[in-house]
């Protein structure tokens, strides 16, 4: 990576300090250890005088679902149109703030890392989705600190709600890092349909000691957590009736924690992290062939819609929507490789890679009353800004640990001003430990690139390659999909520019390096 | 293409007439010459109740823009997403119907003689955009009926505002075939602005007699016509500030119009066709970098889009908006040949091919009081239905001359009941007289496929290509961007029936032939 930047920097480097004017230069790094943001005085007056005269602490309530594409929701373009219609979530955007370039990384855990720390996941370690029984050398949670565990210890009950994938070790459950409590599985949905799908698994299941072999190595259960005591088994997931029933549990429960921090009046912080959609998709019984288009993925997301209309109804059932901010999201893009148990992007590439279609995902922020409805904003948001942005709203910027670098910037201004402006200034995106491709305004650089040569894209096919002597840059306004490079003829202007950001994002790893946890390479 | 369908009745042919139960073989064929649609009794009362309410002749405007993507107006997933943001046609789809399976022809003029002719342009003649200076053999007009004709002689006052693009030779004019006026251009756009940009057609405009040549083969000018009388020349254009000034003509042209009707209390069909978005795109003063994105093609989008809300303020103002039906579409997808200045698809390919991306176009239905807000339907809608939809509208529908194939169907009930189906069972797709492809349902069938291989798609290097022995099926629900094709695991089924179904469609050659007016082909 160093590398790159040195090269960059013979070329454009001297011009990128040079030309760089005020326009150009409007971040302001408040503490060394935090990402510079952009100051928004005007908005962050009127998004403070909104949170004064709601005068206490809000509820937070993340909506995280799995693999879902930009393109799913039907205001994204999806929806009816592609056989799922999606009408709490299209109620949801309507009511509240669209964000049309709101990004994730390329993959599962590093996602959820980056939501919870604020941080790259090349500076946590958990650069990409950790398997069933891996044993990473390091326990990278015993050096970061999430948004739950700082939120836990300024007045908020906090939990997760299904899916965790990041860890199963110990040291690594959701109540050992900050969770007052959790229901879920440390896993993946395809780690246990893996064991009872003879038709997608035939050579592990027609195998007896090869299943028993992987079984071992899987908790077949969904399981319950405190913190400071021991996880418990709730319900076993050993047949398809089993699994095709975790959403609706992940779903009670969320439930009951949230009428239980209103009995107890405290404020809460809640991750719903769905299994679905991630492949296989198994709906419960009443959603079975529910959705136009007949296919377990497209009744999943139908199943995920319901559930979602469920959690903002109990909301406005318990009173408390002018008192919770609510965001929906994805953790990446569509998974091409499981097809047709996959989503829909209008983007170039899918989960696993950081062209578009990888890594922009949708972004629903919705707040009765503090949040104005039918906003559509194309403001730059990164998911690590989720983890800013909580313990901003829940009045504890404050309490964000120095010894950790942060990514993320705080975007309450941007959200809760009527017509707010994105206080981040690019977003930076990466492959495990690879630099690739970066942000800025409408502006896309990639550094490097997977080749997608194929019109399915197979993750195992996929490959980081360097891109020749410049970066090739893409005006996502007139090349959504990423086709055709605006090179020197267009963006000339704007590659000092850029290179300029990039050098100064890099250079933070100089006090802030990234973090190995030992996870097995390819090759290894 | 008979040997297309004579390979496929060996393989298939026998299965598709024995296996179709009613569930496949839902059309009833009313006349010989008109497409046999599916009848929905339920739907069609509600239509004719709320027609009997209305007690009067309805208005009717179609609102055609040209070479927009499906994906450039928000509700289809682009707006503020990719720098230009279109309220007032987000308004008109919020409050009307939303088609996600609307098809145009791959090309303008194809898809032009389908709307006003209600048939396929293979049957017309029109089956490629005819060329400036070009003079087909026979005029295709002479034994065609377009619905301006048909409603003109039913008490309609018709007109088209706008580009015409459907011959420029006597006897192919808009008020030589059925409209009792127009104000517009014969030709298209880039064939004004060709003379007046030295950026983009240096080796034209730096080569004085080369530029005289074809100079003299473009009449400069925006006309105006009545029935009967010559056209007259009402402003010219010679340069970049009068041709950014033509979509305003057009529209105060259109304004003028429907006051006119409304005053002598006339039901109007008008066709507003825009000059914009096709390429190049130069917008009027206001616009100018109006747009986030401040590409001209963007900022046209914005023009387009502020154009379309003064005319529906105007029904408004007038107050005859519950008493006209509003339809608002595209002529074909966006062109990837003419980049920044085009437009976006989520799907796969461009215009000129028959991909998703050439041929899937927004359709819009507004009707204040007829139709219900808000509703989104993927139902089945052919750009060519608008002919019979509008004559049934008009009360018309007996005085359809029984010469020619109709190949469009009535889609009334589809569009003014509150949950209506399409009526119409198919979609085929051609270019030229090539028979490519068709939809049903959900599915796609390939016969033969433009090669696109590379991102950036070129229309000169599309070629046309035969599929093997069997054509291919995508499933849009769950491969919205034709990348997987179900092949015969998922869809042998379906085999038999679409491929009965494009039987009985080209079987309606034998009576109805196709016409040949004597347009140039590659290689002549």
């Amino acid at each position: 990576m160093k590398k790159i930047s040195i090269i960059f920097l013979l070329l454009f480097g001297g011009v990128a300090v040079q030309g760089q004017d005020d326009y150009f230069n409007r971040t302001v790094r408040v503490k060394e250890y935090l990402e510079p943001a952009i100051p928004h005085p005007d908005q962050q007056k009127e998004a403070e005088s909104k949170l004064e005269k709601l005068n206490k602490k809000p509820n937070i309530l993340i909506i995280l679902i799995d693999d879902m594409g930009y393109g799913d929701i039907g205001v994204y373009g999806g929806g009816t149109a592609i056989g799922a219609p999606t009408p709490n979530m299209n109620k949801l955007a309507n009511e509240g703030l669209r964000l049309t370039s709101a990004y994730a990384q390329p993959t599962c855990t590093p996602t959820r890392a980056a939501l919870m720390t604020g941080r790259i996941p090349a500076r946590s370690g958990l650069t990409r989705p950790t398997l069933t029984g891996e044993n990473p050398k390091v326990n990278p949670w015993e050096s970061e600190n999430t948004a739950a565990k700082i939120l836990s210890e300024n007045g908020y009950k906090t939990a997760i709600s299904g899916k965790w994938h990041l860890g199963e070790t110990k040291g690594s459950m959701p109540n050992e890092v900050g969770y007052d409590e959790w229901l879920g599985f440390a896993a993946v949905q395809s780690e246990y349909s893996q064991f009872v799908n003879e038709w997608i698994y035939p050579d592990l299941i027609n195998k007896p000691e090869r299943l028993a072999a992987v079984k071992a190595m899987v908790n077949e259960a969904v399981v319950k957590g405190k913190k400071g005591e021991e996880n418990k088994e709730v319900a076993p997931i050993t047949t398809i009736e089993e699994l095709s029933k975790v959403d609706q549990i992940f779903a009670d429960y969320s439930e009951d924690f949230i009428r239980r921090a209103v009995e107890e009046d405290q404020p809460f912080y809640l991750i719903h992290s769905f299994s679905k959609v991630h492949n296989d998709n198994y709906v419960s019984e009443e959603f079975k062939g529910k959705s136009p288009a007949a296919f377990p993925y497209k009744d999943a997301i139908m199943e995920v819609d319901d559930i979602v209309g469920r959690l903002t109804q109990l909301l406005e059932e318990l009173d408390i929507d002018e008192n919770t901010f609510v965001f929906l999201t994805s953790d990446n893009g569509p998974n091409e490789d499981t097809w047709p148990d996959g989503g829909f992007t209008p983007f170039r590439g899918g989960k696993g890679t950081t062209w578009e279609g990888g890594v922009r995902v949708p972004g629903i922020a919705y707040w009765k009353g503090m949040i104005e409805p039918g906003r559509i904003s194309d403001g730059l948001f990164d998911l690590c800004d989720l983890f800013n942005t909580s313990i901003a709203l829940a009045g504890a910027y404050d309490k964000i640990p120095s010894s950790n670098y942060i990514d993320g910037v705080d975007q309450t201004s941007f959200l809760l001003a009527g017509e707010g402006d994105s206080n981040r200034n690019a977003v930076f995106m990466y492959s495990e430990t690879n630099f690739m491709a970066a942000r800025w305004m409408e502006y896309k650089m990639h550094m490097k690139v997977f080749e997608t040569s194929a019109p399915r894209k197979n993750l195992d096919q996929s490959v980081v390659q360097q891109t020749g002597m410049a970066p090739w840059v893409y005006n996502l306004y007139v090349s959504p999909k990423e086709q055709v490079s605006t090179g020197h003829r267009y963006f000339e202007w704007g590659l000092p520019v850029m290179l300029g950001y990039i050098r100064d994002h890099l250079a933070t790893y100089q006090k802030y390096p990234m973090k190995d946890i030992g996870l097995k390479k390819p090759g290894q």
